[in-house]
This record gives C-alpha cells, sequence and structure tokens, in this order.
C-alpha cells in the first residue's frame, strides 16, 4: 500500500539504506509530544506507589539512580502511547481524553519488562542495570505486579465511556503477552531443530505485536470507533509490531550495535531462536545444517562469523526482510480500512515507520 | 460487641476451648454454597487461558495433577469470595450478581499466592509441591500475571454499575498487598531487633487484612451500599483479617500441627518474625533477651521449647491474643455500623468466626 513503507523496512536493514528524514522527524516529533502529555500521568500513578514500590518503579522507568536521587534519559521512547494518542487522533478523537488509556498501555508494558528480566535474568535494560539486579527479584516481581495493578486503576478510574472495554482488552492482551513470554522461555529449553517456524512467529506476535495491536485499539476505543475500525486498527499495530521483531532481529545479528545498544551477535552467541535462525533452521540447505550444529553446542570464541554467515546463506536474512515487508504491507492495508484519509492516517504511519526503521 | 466473637478466639487458642458447633456448620455451608457458585465461574476464567497457562493455573486451583489429569480436594476453602458474596446478602442484594467480584477476588488472592511462594521459596501449599516447583519460576510468575488479568477482565467485562468501582478498589487492594509482601520480604532480611511491632501490625493489615476487607467492600458496592456503609464494610473484613493473621501465628506457635497442616514451631525454627514473636521481642522482659539471642543465630535442633517458652514468658501469646480479641471486636462494631441487623450480619459473622477459629 506504502512505498514508503517498503522502502523504510529495506533503508532499515540494508547497509546502503537511507531513511526519510522527514519521517523520522515527523515520529520523533510524535514521540516527544506522547512523553510530554503522558509522563505527568504515569508519574501521578507511580506516585501513589507505597515507598519501597514507587522507589524500585521510578528506578526502572529511569527517573531515579538506585540510591534514589534524580535521574534522566533512561526512561522509554513512548512508542505504545503514542500509537494509542495517534490511533485517537486518527479516527478524530481528541488526545487528551486517552492519556490515562495511553499511561495504561505504558504501565503494561514496563510490569512485563520487570518481569521478563527477572525470568530471562537480562542484567540491562535501557543501558542501566535491570530492577532484579539492583533490589532483588522480589522487588522487581512485586514493582511489575504493582505497575499492572496501576494500569488496570487507571482505566477503572475514568469516566470515559469507553474505559471499561478498554480495560477488557487491555487485560486481554496481558494474558497474550504473559502467553507469548511462557512459549518464548519454554522454547529455549528446546533444541534448535525442535521448534517450528510457526511457534517463533505466534511467539513474537504475542509478545510484540499484542501490545502495540492494543495500543492502537485502544486509542479507537477511546474516540468512539466502530468494531470494525478497532479491529483494523489492532491488525495495523499487531502486524507493524511483528514487522518491528522481524527488523529487531535482523539487526541483532547483521546491525550496528552502536545503533542498537545491544552488540550484533549476542543473540547468535547465547543460542537465541530468533525469527532469521528458525527460518534457516527450516530452510534444508546445507548451510542450515552447520547452523544446527553450531546451535547444539555452546558459543566457543571466533564462532561469530561463521555463524552470522550460515544464517544469511540459509536464507535467514532474507526471509526475514521478506517476511517484514509482508508484514508492514498488511499493516498498512489494515490501516487504509480505519483511516482512509492519509492526512489523518499520517502519524500512525509516521509511528509505524519509525519502529520498523530503528532510525533512533 | 459480640460475646460470641471472643469466645471464638479464646476458644480458638486455649487449649481448654471449645468451638460454637453451630456457627461452623453455618460457615461450613456457606463456603460450600459458595464454591458452588464461584467455582463454575472460576473455571471459566482459567479455561480462557492459553494452553500452558491454563495447566498451570489449574494445577495451582488443584483442579488438575501435574501431568494434566483432573484433580479433587485442593482447591482452597474459598473465604474470600463467600465474603463478597455474604457482604452483598447483608446489604440486601442478590448474591447472584456479584459472582464476577467473588471469582475476581480469589483470582487475585491465587496470583499473589503463585507469587509469595516463588519469592519466599515455599515448596507446598494445600499440601501439594508448589507451582514453582513443578514447572519452574517463570511459569509461575506468568500464570499469576494472567490471573491478576483475569480478574481485571472479569470485571472490565461486567455490565453491574458497580464493577467499574469494584474494579478500581480491587486494583488498589493489589497494590496494598504488593506492598506488604515487600515489607515482609525486607523484614526477613532485618535483624529481630530492627523490626518494630508496628511494622509487622502494618505489614500483617497490608498483607492479609487488606483482601479480606476489599472482599466485604466489593459485597457492598455490588449491593449498591452508600460510601460509608463500604467503608464499614472493608473495616470489618479488615479487622477480621488481622484477627485471623494474630491467630494463625500463635497457632503456628503453640497450635495443633494436624488442624493447622503445618508443623507447630516451624516459623521459630525459620527464624520468622511473626507478630507474637516481634512482641515477645519488644517486651523488654529478660525472656525477650533471650528470645533475642536464640533468634540471633539459626535454629539448632532442640531448642524449639525454649524458644517457645520464651516467646510465652516475654508475653507474645498473651498480646496476641489480647490484640485479636481488640481486633474482632473493632470488627463487630464496624459491622453493626454497615449492617445493624444481627439477622442480616449472620453470614459474614459466621465466616468472621470461622476464619479467625480455625475450625476447619
Amino acid at each position: 500500500m506504502s512505498p514508503a513503507g517498503s522502502a523504510g523496512i529495506v533503508g532499515a536493514i540494508g547497509p546502503e539504506g537511507s531513511s526519510s528524514p522527514f519521517d523520522a522527524q515527523e515520529a520523533a516529533g510524535i514521540l516527544e509530544r506522547t512523553r510530554a502529555t503522558v509522563d505527568p500521568e504515569l508519574r501521578r500513578a507511580i506516585g501513589s506507589l507505597p515507598g519501597p514500590l514507587r522507589r524500585i518503579a521510578r528506578y526502572h522507568f529511569g527517573w531515579e539512580h538506585a540510591d534514589g536521587t534524580p535521574a534522566t534519559g533512561g526512561a522509554g521512547k513512548a512508542i505504545r502511547p503514542a500509537l494509542v494518542l495517534a490511533a485517537t487522533s486518527a479516527l478524530g478523537g481528541p488526545q487528551s481524553v486517552a492519556v490515562p488509556a495511553a499511561a495504561a498501555v505504558e504501565l503494561v508494558h514496563n510490569f512485563t519488562l520487570l518481569h521478563d528480566d527477572v525470568m530471562d535474568r537480562d542484567a540491562t535494560r535501557r543501558h542501566r542495570p535491570t530492577a532484579w539486579s539492583v533490589f532483588g527479584d522480589a522487588d522487581a516481581i512485586l514493582a511489575g505486579d504493582a505497575l499492572q495493578a496501576l494500569a488496570q486503576r487507571l482505566l477503572a478510574e475514568d469516566p470515559h465511556p469507553a474505559s471499561a472495554a478498554a480495560a477488557a482488552r487491555l487485560a486481554g492482551c496481558v494474558v497474550e503477552l504473559c502467553a507469548g513470554q511462557q512459549a518464548d522461555t519454554a522454547m529455549e529449553k528446546r533444541g534448535p531443530g525442535e521448534v517450528t517456524l510457526d511457534e517463533v512467529l505466534a511467539m513474537a506476535e504475542a509478545k510484540t505485536g499484542a501490545l502495540l495491536g492494543c495500543a492502537c485499539a485502544l486509542g479507537g476505543l477511546y474516540a468512539g470507533a466502530g468494531e470494525e475500525d478497532v479491529e483494523a486498527l489492532e491488525a495495523f499495530g499487531r502486524e507493524a509490531g511483528l514487522a518491528f521483531q522481524l527488523i529487531d532481529d535482523v539487526i541483532g545479528i547483521w546491525g550496528d550495535p552502536r545503533r542498537t545498544g545491544k552488540p550484533a551477535g549476542a543473540d547468535l552467541m547465547a543460542r537465541k531462536k530468533s525469527l532469521p535462525v528458525v527460518a534457516a533452521l527450516a530452510s534444508g540447505t546445507p548451510a542450515a545444517a552447520e547452523l544446527a550444529e553450531l546451535y547444539g553446542l555452546p558459543y566457543e570464541k571466533g564462532e561469530l562469523e561463521r555463524t552470522v554467515l550460515a544464517v544469511e546463506r540459509a536464507g535467514g536474512r532474507d526471509w526475514a526482510q521478506g517476511q517484514a515487508a509482508d508484514r508492514m504491507s498488511r499493516a498498512m492495508h489494515a490501516l487504509s480500512r480505519a483511516v482512509p484519509d492519509p492526512e489523518a492516517a499520517g502519524g500512525l504511519l509516521a509511528l509505524a515507520e519509525f519502529v520498523t526503521r530503528r532510525s533512533n
């Protein structure tokens, strides 16, 4: 549907690609305005927590150092709340009414980050030590639990006529996020040949697509959109989310570590069953057999180049790029159903371009 | 306010005590009817979870063995949902409308059990291995997260006019439960002399009183009760919950292990800062000094009798019994404000008697 969309994806992945500076600037502006609008609501919600939980949450959000002194710069980019507000605008609603929903989505996102980091034993998040590594597992689990509760409280206390439908939808999304994380942790315990491409795609959709889709759907609900438009917005966010994950996995193998904040190849060294890897393993090529052999044993120093090459030769990169383009095309199609006017769809488009381009 | 209430507490604690068979039977009947009413709603909610999460939840609820075959007898007593329904009745509402709220409270209770067991490394729950010890930490955390979401979804999808207020209240309660568990885990890391009685009382109120209070408040909301009555019901459940915790701690030291399902003295051996212990430590008596010395070192075989005696001599038992009676009296007073008619208050009274008597 959108040539700009496809160019964006290719631009993000190919070393020769160049992103459109206008779209990137537009997205950056949207995100900045979103943070300015939603941050006070988020800070108010977090501020209502009892002392120790508040401290853990503030640290996690990047607003405080571990010792409780103020910090700056560690917060997330606010893509999900931006999608909520942009979807509300796109459907003709005033953004201001959707701020509680935007904050609720961001709280849910951060609740899952807190818990995922505990389960995955990830030591770093947004270039800082993870909450569990600073405060311990129990505190990180409890802060996550409290953020989920805060998200639901924001919606339950919101008098907007769409708030109950939004709360039900967000709760259903949380179940899907949990199922996605469950599938992810379960898959990591299985052998590299025992995981199918359908399984990892379903897992990525649940882990990444579901909340982006829910964010867009909530924005639609708060604009008073009908069921059909809400579902189309959900599909837009979900497909864009999957495109984002595919590209994220590609960048994790071939990308520039200065741009992504994590060293290229780390996923391969950890034998992660990322989307390009599983596609490569399923290709039935000689390179797939080589990759399976490498993945059957722990990473040894110096193997990285050979592993990257095996994924590439087995078609993992081409498949992921093609899938990402396909998903973005589906996303654009869904968007055009909910928001036929390209002018009105501009904000959502710019955000989708931004997340799949990672020009951040 | 209620001589029967005080007699119940004394009866539960003193070896010479006898409980009123009528009240116990009445409570047993209420609980049985509650389970019959609420179980289908709970099973429907759990049944909506994706496969692996459903299996973990069903195991936790005692409906299935670890291998997925049907099980019986492991489920909880349903005290919290019974309080919801009894409060609705007491305020003149039909119980049937409050079933989603009753199920939501039970889902929240079980979400906290799943997470607490992970944090406390408790290996046994309701005489069976805990979910984390069967399925692993990640699965238990995720199943708990999903149960919190299901609880909120039940309320968000409930068209009852009180559902949004109930959802907000339940979410606020979850924050308090998290704060209570946070305080508990933090306290366990401190020395026995560094914890004040006020701190453990506040922690016990947050961990145990809050959800019993919330259950009663939700029942009131679903009966269309006014703010004042809802607050009185909340106070009733909260004070009864604290009385329950005090008596639970007393039974944990002096009670009959065949009746409680956990060996008497286990808390002392684990150097748990239970309410009678902290009261004893704060008494300034020679026995307090002896207890502090014992608690300063890990438990050694044969010390149990001496430790029990030190808590008793330092007044820990008397204090806990007195506090429990005081809390029950406050509970009865609060109840009489919300439900002046003793006939209408009968169900709530029988349940309060039941939990503080532990004649189960």
